[in-house]
């Protein structure tokens, strides 16, 4: 038995999924043009119009920020480079309330250059986050740990299951709601723990969720991530959990394709994701 | 504090590291020649010769087949084509009993073609691995589950973490020893439940040991593994957790490299390998 279609009114968009050919104003246009009604920007994307025009343009348009993406990156084999990024991640928090963002999706980080030491750079995560966290409350800013799939352990972040991201909310964050997980299933699907997890967070704990696909044939980890239907995740049973669980908010579409939807006219891209957002999510 | 080096002796190659130069007879007389006491052949490898003239060999050479890998691969959509894949793994048991491996590690499978339903194929993987278990007891071979890096979950097989296939094992051979699990370093190194996880297997569940290491800038996750030493994982942290729980099985070498080392003379790849053995493992 499948569940019924989204409802076609949390679809968001993440900026990444139309990077290479659209600035961020390009971006807010054709999410009103596709009627999306929500939008991820990276922290990057905001260098080209600073925060205060981003969140003009965005309102402007009746668009939520579901999500900032930035900040984070914590370990760091210097003392100096670690506290620079606590100083960015506190900025990056002020751009999210600037933003009224949802939440701030934390770029976790980990193994330094030249380090070997992972169980020290989940440590150098814990204490990034323990440090921001303050700053964070004070802002009424919600952040949120996405863990990163285990083949982006080397190069993107350390915190690589569900289970060991709620587990640093408990540590840092008992009882409280500062902290939380955005659920991407292009990292995740894989994990025989997902559905205890995701029940685990709770409506409390759930920030985020991202939805793309994991292709078959994909050996490229970084860029070649699949249109929501092309691959081999069960969108609709992940959605049903992440719904039993109590999740209401947006579906982020996140689309990394250097081979295939980056190529393409944007306008396809967005057209394309909601579709299949209405067909096989 | 740093372990001291491994015991020379425990060194074992994977017929897979050097599988594009050389033949079984060339992979055993170059075993030999580099003073390698252990082989863990493929039993594609043993296509070449039939397992009764591999036997010969490796036994003629003083080796000891710490594991023959094959087997399994238990999902299937069609009822046939699962008993074909249990038929199929009762002959690799067999050729493990006459190889005297001291394991067969299963490969486990994992979605069919078409399928997005994972806890099916996990189900089917359960469900083979209890159709063979007898017919291991009987032949006197030991079967490892090898958990496969979350990136293989589409392709290759769906267990994924320790504590999955340590899961497996306790549901199906509950007190027994005639199923365990392979520790593969390339596999598991990001786990943060590794050290938990190889304590609960314990001596009893520990049958080999796997070594390689992961590059860094790494982005194709089948065949860009890299040679002890060159990548992230903390070697000498992971040997001491397995020493501790009791493991004092061979370390087999299993670098599968199409960029790298599969075009290097075997015989520069052994000797690099005993190298690093030494100084980095």
């Amino acid at each position: 038995m499948r569940n019924a279609p989204p409802d076609p009114e949390l679809l968001a968009l993440n900026t990444a999924t139309v990077r290479e050919k659209w600035t961020l104003r390009e971006i807010i246009e054709g999410c009103a043009r596709h009627r999306y009604r929500g939008i991820a920007p990276s922290r990057e994307r905001l260098v080209q119009t600073g925060a205060k025009e981003a969140a003009k343009a965005v309102r402007g348009s009746g668009l939520a920020v579901t999500a900032l993406h930035g900040g984070g990156r914590f370990p760091a084999s210097e003392r100096k480079a670690r506290q620079a990024a606590i100083d960015d991640t506190r900025r990056a928090i002020d751009d999210a309330a600037v933003l009224e963002a949802r939440c701030l999706v934390l770029a976790e980080g980990t193994l330094p250059e030249g380090s070997k030491d992972l169980p020290g750079a989940r440590e150098m995560v814990r204490d990034g986050i323990g440090e921001v966290l303050d700053h964070a409350r004070g802002a009424g800013v919600s952040l949120a740990i996405e863990p990163q799939h285990p083949a982006y352990c080397a190069g993107q972040g350390c915190v690589n299951t569900l289970a060991q991201a709620l587990d640093l909310c408990d540590e840092l964050d008992r009882g409280g709601a500062a902290l939380g997980v955005t659920v991407d299933v292009y990292h995740v699907w894989w994990d025989p723990q997902l559905r205890a997890q995701i029940e685990r967070a709770g409506e409390k704990r759930l920030r985020a969720f991202q939805i793309s696909d994991w292709l078959r044939t994909s050996r490229d980890i970084f860029a070649d991530r699949g249109m929501m239907g092309d691959g081999v995740i069960d969108l609709p049973l992940v959605r049903s959990w992440m719904e039993e669980a109590g999740y209401r908010g947006f579906h982020e579409v996140e689309i990394l394709s250097a081979g295939n939807w980056w190529r393409r006219d944007p306008d396809e891209v967005l057209a394309t994701c909601r579709v299949r957002h209405q067909t096989v999510c």
